[in-house]
């Protein structure tokens, strides 16, 4: 692996451990509430802790792709440092949902806005480098 | 990023663009019929886009790295085509799933058989490598 | 691709085929018992054989990213073993929730331990390549 992938690699795991954490939870839930499987509903500390997980999925679906060719066609620190905000913002959902689900907004935010400037760049970025190998 | 891998960096910007599409889609049908979060169910509408949502993700793990894998290991123009068509396929599938769920079956044809050829291309694209190289 | 990358590629291929064989698997029942789209639930086996398949998914987020990045800052081949166990763990738990939810404890640990191993593996071959090549 190249250097400068080893900064977008950092946030991955980083990422990837938020969502393990996310992984923890629920099943813990599960356990707690005696939920058995394959029950997705019984308890609302389950179904919201069930609800995290599985949106950490829908955006880490969309961030690591976006995260990586951001990366490799824009500029590796400003994807990383938008990768950082992803990651603190995924926590600050994690905790604001599971506290109450209406206060998840701040936290999806600060998740979803770089998402979207990495995705974008990602697709200005690649047709950019297209063209101008032409 | 090499030149070559600008075709499938392009496809997969595309798809997660669409994927994007379907996320917006599903929070606009939670808000427009009030369904408070963590509650999957509460209007057709919603649970349809809801699914359309996650069948795209469903079809986004298999999709992204059998394209990449395909896209090196056999390749790399034939790969884009097939993820251009998938693209196509999911947007035809978005479009019809919302309208009727029933009729889902071209949309849904379309983007699974580029998968079903990319993920067998790779597989024996890789095997074939394997022992070209021993 | 670098001949080393090829084992992580073909440990993905095979993940990618349990899982293809996962999502058959809930369309064959879900077609079997006449659930019609976009419900998630009606008869016992389709509702088994769906988390089976989205329980696949929430497991791939995690290991393909993980398998890779361990595979190219740890050791390649170490990263191919932990995959192929992966691989079987998947299997065993496909087939044991499918007879019975309870005992889906083996399957999910034998697929839930490599995944551990290179997400924290990858965090730390990481970590290190950054600070040598301080």
């Amino acid at each position: 692996m190249q250097h400068r992938d080893l900064y977008p690699a950092l946030v991955t795991c980083l990422a990837l451990l938020v969502y393990f954490w996310n992984v923890l939870s629920a099943g813990g839930a599960r356990g707690k509430h005696k939920i058995m499987a394959p029950a997705t509903t019984g308890h609302p500390e389950f179904e919201r802790k069930l609800r995290i997980q599985q949106n950490m999925v829908e955006q880490l679906i969309l961030f690591i792709p976006a995260l990586w060719i951001f990366s490799l066609t824009v500029q590796v620190l400003v994807g990383t440092a938008l990768g950082l905000i992803f990651v603190i913002g995924r926590i600050v959902y994690s905790v604001s949902y599971a506290t109450d689900p209406a206060k998840r907004g701040l936290g999806f935010g600060m998740g979803m806005i770089p998402v979207i400037i990495l995705l974008l760049g990602a697709l200005i970025g690649t047709v950019r480098l297209l063209l101008v190998d032409m």
